[in-house]
């Protein structure tokens, strides 16, 4: 483990709120070596790749070995009415992970387990701080694959939490549709489970779709089962340049509508492109492009090529690139995933603030371009990604941490890409989760009747409010 | 309006429980003629299309005709702490209807109105007593459908309540994936939005799967947003007819264990066949029999039906016989549908009691043949259909509801048929719901820490326990 980076700082927002000593001890004497109150181990568990970087670090991390850790982890807390916050690889975009109320750390890194693989049924069970790579590694063999892939190697247990997506929701959906079933820990320590393994079920209140996406919240998830599929067929890959944005757009909404059953579409622009040919060494069109990739039988894969193409034409774009070879499309989704990170090392030293609207297909052209045009005129480096077949683009605004005046005109930015997505029948967050960044902007979205509705859930559930309190809503 | 086919008996078990008369004349104050305390109209809303024959009737029927309208009913009900039933075209298999503690029966088949159809961002909102016949007749022009069909011609309002799916669910899913957002009024009368048009959203609890499937215990759903489809550019039907049901369900089990992505595909046995064959005055061989549809480009959709064609040959199944025409496939889907009407006639004055578990597919052949040899064994007739490629099939005990003998080896059967599935990994209900029926089997399969957290959440949002109560749990 590496020390973070960047010093913690106490600012007034965010007061330090030590755990009792007793709880420390008790804690301590049930777990021994597995508890740490080392002070670079807690400044590594107190922050995350969002742009907060002020909030004081949890008072210890406990890593979790088992369910029974998780239990008797939750139950000490609960005792003492301290708050719980599971962690899974760091990667959150919104600050999930910080001890804005002080807390327990709860790593769940060592629950790392594939615990089964049915690959006869198409699902798998995994303990949640198994990562998205590693569950693929593991059940290669099977010819099956696991598809969400937020662009961090995040764990399952915080994808679970975030109700993540990535390149592949488009065709297969997000965690939302591909979560089966949980184990979970609830707020007083007991394990529940919350469904079966059968693709479908009418029976009772969807508990496992209320934990998907709770952040956290409502208890600690320590065991998913997952919908997984038959590798296709026939992959291909191809990107296009394009003009523009607006006809990179263009193509991906008409793409949509007419059904054709792309398996990824992305958008990088420009800016993201340099980015990524110097991080990854690679020698792009620095121009508006999408990144394509078909699944299917080797005809059906060939067909939806040429549709997609045909669209792309009639809308100015160039003639596809194909990456033919495993390798070639893994070098090319690699460097997909790895845009953010190259965006963020372009400028050294700074911090991203992302936005992750998502708005319906017919209105992603309003959404992106206006946004795209208020970047370019802020003078504020920044970089444009996009899930665009699912109507969702995140801007990141590369900002000096240290520059209020710039954090300030980014949050502003933020707020009119929110402000405009919530005007076109859209939401604030299509995939990172509301977290610390995004509270007000999901009561502007949600209203305040069911923002009351969320509290009283969690309140019911969560009485002592010690689980990961001051996430989603303040 | 019809009468009631049979007249409603009080119980011990089920006590008459009559609305205060200070309700009733609330009611009639603020909905006049919209309110209707006549014995024949009651009662037909006192039942539905379950073997529960034994319960009294609500004490009134609203019929509601907006969102205000709900609102003022369940504001009066809530005021006087009186049971609130929504009803939507009565087409309920486990009782859901039933004024089991008592009730105002909320009518919502004037709330019909397809309210927008954004046939560009393949989304529709409708009200919930719109049919699904209805929003697909409505939606006609724009060459877009909407897929989730169970057999009846069920109110989308109700199809939401009970998490509802049908034969196209192996392709589309079920309401669970396509119902984007909702509004719903709550038990204290309020007016809440639980998502937007967006696809995919990570803004907070997933408040719109929370009502999916709660059997209007947590509130009334008064517009639904779903998703909508492209019609395919290709469309092919086949049915293939097999020695035995094993073999049917062994190329069922390889077809999806492959991937192939096919629309639908359901079993009906040898009894299906010859009630439907009467009914519907077709010749189809009386055998165990698939029923197929294939949707995709011309080539994908023959590429499809070859593959699955080869699986059934290998497997001792017939020559596909095709339904190429729109005219084919209609007749071939509304026998299909009508099997359970067909099935109920062919015993005149019965009853039927349905079991309703999906497990996971490879588990398929094991809960379906020991099903079938057990109610050869019982001597009640019966039938058996199935949406086989999510592992859900029906077994249709067709009993005299006034033989209590009979009624209890059905019982038995059914708890057989469950207790089996959930060995299986499977649950009791994959589309019908919980209703009356299943709160046993509820347990059992959730165990007691999900249903307390069940019971938490419905105390939580509904203090005064007047929505739809004494469904899903006691």
């Amino acid at each position: 483990m590496n020390a973070p980076t960047q010093p913690a700082h106490v600012t007034p927002q965010y007061p330090q709120r030590e755990a009792p000593a007793a709880l420390i001890e008790a804690l301590s004497q049930r777990f021994g070596t597995q508890l740490s109150t080392a002070m670079a181990v807690r400044e590594l568990h107190g922050r995350d790749e969002s742009a907060f970087t002020t909030v004081p670090p949890p008072s210890a991390v406990v890593f979790a070995e088992s369910t029974n850790d998780v239990q008797d982890a939750v139950k000490l807390c609960a005792e003492h009415k301290f708050p719980v916050i599971p962690y899974g690889v760091g990667s959150s975009l919104e600050g999930h992970l910080l001890a804005v109320q002080g807390g327990i750390s709860l790593d769940l890194t060592r629950m790392n387990k594939v615990l089964s693989v049915n690959a006869e049924d198409l699902t798998v069970t995994v303990q949640p701080g198994v990562t998205r790579k590693q569950l693929n590694d593991d059940i290669k063999s099977t010819s099956l694959f696991f598809p969400i892939d937020p662009g961090a190697d995040a764990s399952i247990g915080g994808m679970t939490a975030t109700r993540a997506s990535g390149t592949n929701a488009v065709r297969y959906g997000t965690m939302r549709e591909n979560v089966l079933a949980l184990e979970v820990v609830t707020a007083s320590g007991e394990v529940i489970r919350t469904g079966t393994r059968a693709r479908k079920s009418s029976a009772g209140y969807d508990l496992t779709r209320l934990f998907v996406g709770s952040e956290g919240t409502l208890g600690v998830v320590t065991e998913i089962t997952l919908r997984i599929y038959p590798l296709p067929e026939a992959v291909s890959a191809a990107i296009c340049s394009f003009p523009s944005i607006a006809e990179a757009v263009n193509t991906v909404i008409s793409t949509i509508q007419i059904g054709v059953p792309i398996a990824r579409v992305e958008l990088i622009d420009a800016n993201s492109v340099r980015a990524v040919n110097r991080h990854s060494k690679l020698t792009l069109r620095e121009e508006p492009m999408l990144l394509m990739e078909f699944h299917g039988s080797p005809a059906s894969v060939k067909e939806q090529a040429e549709m997609v193409q045909e669209i792309a034409r009639d809308n100015g774009g160039a003639d596809f690139e194909w990456a033919d070879t495993p390798e070639d499309r893994t070098r090319l989704w690699t460097a997909r995933h790895n845009a953010y990170f190259a965006a963020v090392q372009s400028r050294p030293g700074c911090r991203c603030i992302t936005t992750d609207t998502c708005v319906p297909i017919s209105r992603l052209a309003d959404a992106l371009l206006d946004s795209v045009r208020e970047a370019d005129e802020s003078g504020i480096p920044y970089f444009l990604v996009g899930h665009v077949g699912d109507g969702n683009f995140h801007m990141g605004y590369l900002i000096d941490p240290d520059d209020d005046a710039e954090r300030a005109r980014a949050e502003q930015l933020n707020h009119q890409v929110v402000t405009r997505a919530l005007q076109l029948g859209g939401t604030c967050t299509g995939e990172h989760g509301v977290g610390l960044h995004k509270m007000d902007f999901l009561v502007e979205e949600a209203g305040g009747g069911a923002i009351n509705m969320m509290r009283t859930i969690k309140r019911a559930l969560d009485p002592d409010n010690i689980m990961n309190p001051g996430k989603v809503f303040s």
